[in-house]
C-alpha cells in the first residue's frame, strides 16, 4: 500500500482478488479510497487505518475539501476504530510524509507485538487463527499472523490451523496465502471444525487480531472469534488477542458500545433470507492476554490498556 | 426415494443439485446406489439407511450376489450406523415390500419423534439448527426439522436460525429449501455466527439430528455440532438431539468408538492444504435431551436408550 504523489493516487493490492490474482487497485480520490475500504479491497483494522491516512493525504494533494474527505473515509466501515484514529492523527497536517510515517509506525508496532506474543508460544505449538490478521490486514507483517511468524522464526511452531472464515474466506484466501509464502505448515478447515480439533488435543493456543478493543479489554473481531474464545475456555486452551494500541478505544468503556457491522446478506446466500453480522465481541474474561506493541497485558485490562494507549 | 421394480432401479432426488434443480437420479445396481450414498446424492443418516435397503432389494431383484451388494452398500460411508442397521434388517428377506416397509417405518418414527420433541418448544421459540435433519435426510418429514415443523404447526415457532453448514452447505441449500416450502420463518447464517446470536439472546434452543448415538448418549453428527453444544451450555441454552432408534448403536459404548469420516480436503479448498473431518462427537453431558420415536430421554441415557432400542 502506498501513496504516489505523481498523478496522485493511493495504490493497494486488491485483497478481493487474492489468492487467484495479485492486482493493484489505484484510487484517485478520497472517495475512491473510501469505496476500496467499504468493498473490502483493503481490509483489516490497522490496514484500513493506513489506507484512510493515505486517502486523507491524497485529498490534501488534490485540494479536496478535507472535512468531506475525512467524513467519507471515517464512514466507510463502522467497527474498526483504527479508521477514526488514523484520520484524527493525520488531520492536523495531512502530508504524504506523515501518512507514510503513520504506516511505518503501524508496521513497527506489528514487529514489536509479534516479538512479545512469540513469548507465549511453547515448543511445537499448534496454533489456531481466524480470519486474516496478517501483513495484508495491517499494512505489513501482521498482528496474530505476525505473532505466528515471530514464533516460527524461533522454531516454536509445529502447525497452524486456519479457519476458512466464512462468508468471505479471509482465512482460506489470505492467511493461507501468507503462511504459504513464508513456508509455515498449515491447514485450512471449516470454521465449525475448531471445537473438534480442540477436543482432539490438536490446538495449543488460539490467536487472533482485533478490530476494536474497549477500555475494559472486551474485543471486537471477525464474526466467529467470540465462539472460538468460548470453545478455548471450555477446552482450557489460552485465547490471545494481538493488536496495536491504535485498535484500543478508551472512549468505549465495554464491548456493548462497539458498533457491529451487519453486511449484505447476499455475502452468505442470495437465494434465501440470511443474517450477516460481520463481527462479534469477546468479553475480556475469556481473553488470556492482549498483546500490544508495548507488551503482554493480562486481566484486569483497564489500567494496563490505558497506560499503553497514552504511551503510544 | 423409491424402488421401481419395472426395469429395476432406485430413484432418488439428487440432493447435490438442490436447491437449484430438482433432478431425479436413477441407480440401476447396488453399486450405483452405494455410489449415490458415497457422493452425497442422498445423505442424512436415516435416508442413507433407506437408500441402502432399497439398494439391497434392487440387488435381489437383479440377481446380484447379495454379500457383495451388502458389503458395497455398508462401506459407502462410515459414520451413520443406519446404513448397517438397515442392511441387517433387510438382509434375511430383501424384498421390495420389506424395503418399502422399512422406509415407511422410518418416516413414521420421524412423525412420532417430532410430536415428542415439539413438547420441548415453548411459545415463540427461536430455534437454531445445523446441517439438514429434514425430510431429505430421513426419507420424509425429518428429525430435527420434523420437530421444528411439528412445533410450528402448534404455533410455537417464531424463527429458525439455520447454520449454512460448511463445507457442503446442507443448511443453506437443503434446510432453507425445506423451511421455505413449509413457510416457516428462518434466516441462514454462517456457522460461526451462532455464538454471537446466542450471546444476543436470539436462540432459545438448539436442535440437531444425529448420525450415530453411542450407548451412553454420546452423539455423532455433522462437524460443528459439538461446538454448538459447548456454546449452548455456555449460554444456558438447551441442546436437543432428535433421531430415530435406528441411529442408536448399543454396540458402541461411547463416542470415542464412533468412526469419523474425513472427506476430501478439496471440499474445503483445493488450492491450499486443508482438513475436512465431516463429523464430530458431542458428549452426552452436553445434551439436554435425546428424542427418539418413543419419547424424550434425559441423562443418564444408557438404560433409557437400551430400552428404547429393544422396543424398536
Amino acid at each position: 500500500m502506498r501513496l504516489e504523489e505523481d498523478g496522485p493516487r493511493v495504490v493497494l493490492l486488491d485483497q478481493r482478488r487474492l489468492p487467484d490474482e495479485e492486482v493493484e487497485l489505484e484510487c484517485r480520490s478520497a472517495a475512491e479510497v473510501a469505496e476500496a475500504i467499504r468493498t473490502l479491497a483493503v481490509r483489516g483494522a490497522p490496514a484500513i487505518g493506513v489506507a484512510a491516512a493515505y486517502g486523507l493525504a491524497l485529498a490534501a494533494l488534490r485540494g479536496e475539501d478535507l472535512d468531506t474527505a475525512q467524513a467519507a473515509l471515517a464512514a466507510a466501515r463502522p467497527t474498526a476504530v483504527n479508521l477514526a484514529w488514523a484520520l484524527a492523527r493525520l488531520r492536523p497536517d495531512p502530508s504524504p510524509e506523515r501518512a507514510r510515517a503513520l504506516h511505518d509506525a503501524e508496521v513497527e508496532r506489528c514487529r514489536r507485538m509479534a516479538a512479545h506474543a512469540a513469548s507465549l508460544f511453547g515448543p511445537a505449538t499448534r496454533a489456531l487463527t481466524h480470519c486474516n490478521a496478517g501483513g495484508l490486514a495491517t499494512g505489513g507483517y501482521g498482528s496474530a499472523v505476525g505473532a505466528i511468524r515471530a514464533a516460527w522464526e524461533r522454531g516454536l511452531v509445529e502447525q497452524v490451523l486456519v479457519d476458512e472464515t466464512r462468508p468471505l474466506l479471509q482465512g482460506a484466501r489470505l492467511t493461507a496465502w501468507e503462511l504459504e509464502a513464508v513456508g509455515i505448515p498449515y491447514a485450512v478447515m471449516v470454521d465449525s471444525a475448531a471445537a473438534s480439533m480442540m477436543a482432539h488435543g490438536e490446538v495449543d493456543l488460539v490467536v487472533t487480531g482485533a478490530d476494536r478493543i474497549a477500555a475494559n479489554g472486551d474485543t471486537a473481531n471477525k464474526i466467529g472469534t467470540y465462539g472460538l474464545a468460548v470453545l478455548a475456555a471450555h477446552h482450557d486452551i489460552p485465547f490471545y488477542v494481538v493488536a496495536p494500541t491504535s485498535t484500543v478505544d478508551l472512549r468505549t468503556p465495554t464491548g456493548a458500545g462497539i458498533p457491529i457491522e451487519e453486511r449484505d446478506p447476499a455475502e452468505v446466500t442470495s437465494r434465501f433470507p440470511a443474517r450477516n453480522p460481520a463481527f462479534d465481541v469477546t468479553p475480556a474474561e475469556l481473553v488470556a492476554a492482549i498483546v500490544t506493541e508495548d507488551g503482554v497485558h493480562r486481566a484486569p485490562y483497564g489500567e494496563s490498556l490505558a497506560r499503553a494507549h497514552v504511551a503510544a
